[in-house]
């Protein structure tokens, strides 16, 4: 794996980045054959900037625009514009609130990634964890999806399953979750930047 | 559990009847404290009615009425008679293609259960594993549920996942969850007649 170059990624987050942490990490240990090149955050002072200037990763809090759940078109253009000047080939999404239009989609296309606390298409959107409390599933888990115009739509690359237990509440369940998240977000990654993953239509397939 | 009465069951079915075999045959091997009592289907010469034959199991046709997806109401009070003088407790729903509407419901409250070829709220309906498939899903599985108004949405039971396999027909991965089925629907009903579940609200919990 030496050899071949490193994948150039580009990470967005509203939150304390701890998906952003288990990939730099899968990078520093060569297990994610890429290197993080920018993390943006539409949130002044999240915790996934923090952890990034530890890292020394460069890292930047650039305004959203006016609206409370998408990026504005000219804030849409900013991101792409710093994320493509940072030279990056993918785009990692840990954890970022905002929902992606076409514009960006279509500067990455089929290269905008993003992880999902469930099995997807059960319990799309927020606190899925929750949802799925209150369903009363027995089985949830975790989705790496490539990222369309819906709402944790894309079609699925990896998914892992997590068990809910009788004496769940909705926190023990999350950090079971995000475990698995820490794990399956970096392998999943590695598979995608290596050319691992053929996607045809909905269904993605391993080479 | 030889000192344990046996629960009375009724089996309502469609087709060829392999869930209600697996149910049968753990009931003989005594790993499902019950007792099929009486196998109904809406469909004249179906498999499981043979099958039910075969083992010397109490089983007729029952005219569902004039409608395609659901009994008519002369006809649910036929199914619950007749269930009733069979000494049916619990009603087992295995591959029965007819929505079952509130009369039929009050008639055994919380005492009629499905199982349902997705790890549900995913896939609800018909030909889940084709669905599954279709949406490009890497673990689907199966569901145990009592059976409420709605169609596969009533409260879990029991689930167990199967991973999708990259080469999976639909045929191939039907057919997987069919062997896993035919684990989990007995092992849920044990726990069901025995007492061995609480449900509260939507969530259930084993005892």
């Amino acid at each position: 794996m030496s050899n071949v170059p490193k994948t150039g990624l580009g990470v967005l987050g509203s939150g304390k980045g701890s998906n952003f942490v288990a990939i730099a990490e899968a990078c520093a240990r060569n297990e994610l054959n890429a290197e993080v090149r920018l993390v943006i955050s539409d949130v002044p002072g999240a915790g996934i900037l923090e952890r990034a200037g530890e890292r020394n990763i460069p890292n930047r809090h650039l305004e959203p625009g006016p609206f409370r759940t998408k990026l504005s078109e000219e804030a849409e253009a900013a991101y792409v514009e710093a994320l493509r000047a940072a030279g990056a080939e993918w785009i990692v999404l840990a954890g970022f609130m905002r929902i992606l239009k076409g514009g960006f989609l279509r500067a990455f296309p089929l290269r905008v990634v993003n992880i999902h606390p469930s099995l997807l298409p059960s319990f799309p959107g927020l606190r899925a964890w929750q949802q799925a409390l209150d369903y009363g599933v027995k089985h949830t888990g975790v989705t790496v999806h490539l990222v369309d115009q819906g709402v944790d739509t894309g079609p699925i690359v990896s998914q892992a399953t997590v068990p809910v237990l009788d004496d769940d509440t909705p926190e023990r369940l999350h950090t079971r979750i995000q475990e698995v998240e820490h794990r399956l977000y970096p392998e999943a990654l590695q598979a995608l930047v290596s050319g691992g993953v053929r996607v045809r239509g909905r269904r993605s397939y391993r080479n």
